[in-house]
């Protein structure tokens, strides 16, 4: 049984410890959280701590899972657990990804604990998708779509206009640019060509629409790089038609290979994008534990680890299930 | 410069030899070859010499790709390899992979080599996605299907009927399966579910036609436990419409995490199957020769190797350009 702290309690956090009660291979020591803990029930029964006291159950833990929300509280936190514990995060921020690696590779090395940094499917599986196909193709062209799916970024920033009760964005990926893509066409491609976000409002009774419209469409890197369609809708069809959180996205590669035409493509279509996320970062959980027990130590990106550190231990029966 | 041996001049090893050639990163060694090398010409002026006489050039060899057509000769010659070579193979005989497998590790473990096995995109890719699949996600089903693409060893089976003269075979995925799989129900699939053979035949003037279709159509483990479809051509057809060989295939998996449905799905669309082996042979020919350097000796299949190892060695770099 692999030892776990879940630390951060939301839609990843619970999703974790779900994944964890319903498999055989977790053990959960606790759940981390940032709230008065007090305030907060588990799902499961798990004994809830404040993150303050984490440090405490260091040798009782094989790996901390880091499962906050906000990308300033990963890195602050994945650096000073990565002082005593092997972690595993879903940190998203590809700009400051290189940064925060380096950081967590340094403090890991200096702690002698094995950290992953950014498993999820983006940043995590598309990552692997990207780097694998380089490697096999290199004369082509990679381009990521996302969606059809629900940004929660998006979602939360139309969610601060003044008068919107509620909204959720929706990323969607134009065919039309996909078909480019296939055909090795993608590095034309503006960030307007790829991608529509659609977004469905629920507006104060008294709310300007038209105001918070014209918010959002002008909203910088956020929306206004963008094609954006705006819906106001009411309470009633939001809560029936918009709470689930679904996701997916593609990744393409298409080039050629002494002149014969290639083309790979890797996607997902998740009906719960935390649910997801959780179960890759569960899975790397298992490898981490696996990896830190051969005495790896130092950060890993989902690059330098192999497949075989998700599956058990018999090598050759792998070969003969998978391979 | 990684320097390599070609073992075995057929469509995998030209097209080896013409990656080598057209990539900055390989210097090849020879070509070496079991017919006479004098009947032997390389299209890239590189010299041929009999396979006898390989072991003489283990020094001034990183690593030996190993690409001859037939099964027992990649395994008889993997064998003898692993004692004095790094290997990679394309070994494609799924059922006794793990044996090989395990038969590579003891010898290259004694003679501390580091030999690549099953190396291409089915076995090889494939194999990855399946791996990488159930380690994500547990509780769910992978289906693999190929095609539409052409099979060598059902079109060498036509072949051999007496009154044919050229054939191909067409492995073509049915529609109805891959929705199923998609939907998580691929479990319950036969195997005359899943694939449709098209064959292209052109016969001999006064061949008796009826009774080619029958030999084809009831020929066990290859076409009878499927649904068959034979066209009787004439060369001229055949030459301008079938003289490629095309390949595609997917690997999906479909099932649940936490009661939400996931799919993954995994695809390739190739102009040229032994060209696009060769990509996947060549970019583990590079990964071998990092990971030798490195120390790591004994058999690994696709599964054990890191993405990271067919890249470049700037971690950091990579994290920032891939993750």
């Amino acid at each position: 049984m692999i030892k776990i702290a879940i630390v951060g309690y939301g839609n990843l956090g619970r999703a974790c410890e779900r994944i964890a009660h319903n498999s055989g291979d977790f053990e959960t020591v606790g759940i981390f959280t940032r709230r008065n803990p007090d305030t907060v029930k588990s799902d499961f029964g798990t004994p809830v701590y404040s993150q303050r006291d984490i440090e405490s159950f260091k040798d009782e833990t094989d790996v901390a899972c880091i499962c906050t929300g906000s990308a300033n509280d990963v890195t602050d936190l994945g650096i000073r657990l990565a002082k005593n514990f092997n972690t595993v995060d879903s940190f998203d921020t590809h700009a400051k990804m290189s940064a925060y690696f380096e950081q967590m590779d340094n403090t890991a090395k200096q702690s002698g604990k094995l950290c992953f940094v950014g498993m999820g499917w983006d940043p995590g599986l598309f990552s692997l998708m990207r780097g694998l196909c380089e490697g096999i193709l290199p004369f082509a062209d990679t381009q990521t779509f996302w969606g059809r799916g629900v940004s929660q970024g998006h979602s939360e920033a139309i969610r601060r206009i003044e008068g919107v009760v509620d909204a959720k964005q929706y990323t969607v990926p134009k065919d039309e640019a996909l078909r480019l893509a296939r055909e090795g066409k993608g590095g034309s491609l503006k960030v307007r060509d790829k991608h529509l976000r659609e977004c469905f409002v629920v507006a104060e009774e008294d709310a300007d629409k038209a105001e918070i419209e014209r918010k959002i469409v002008s909203m910088p890197d956020y929306f206004e790089p963008y094609d954006t369609v705006v819906h106001f809708i009411d309470e009633e069809e939001f809560k029936s038609r918009h709470s689930a959180m679904p996701h997916a996205g593609f990744v393409l590669r298409s080039g050629e290979i002494n002149g014969a035409r290639c083309n790979i493509e890797f996607s997902l279509k998740l009906d719960s994008n935390p649910d997801f996320t959780a179960a890759v970062l569960m899975a790397y959980a298992k490898a981490n534990a696996n990896l830190a027990i051969a005495g790896e130590t130092g950060a890993k990106s989902i690059l330098d680890i192999p497949a075989s550190a998700l599956l058990g231990k018999d090598r050759s029966a792998n070969v003969g299930k998978f391979v």
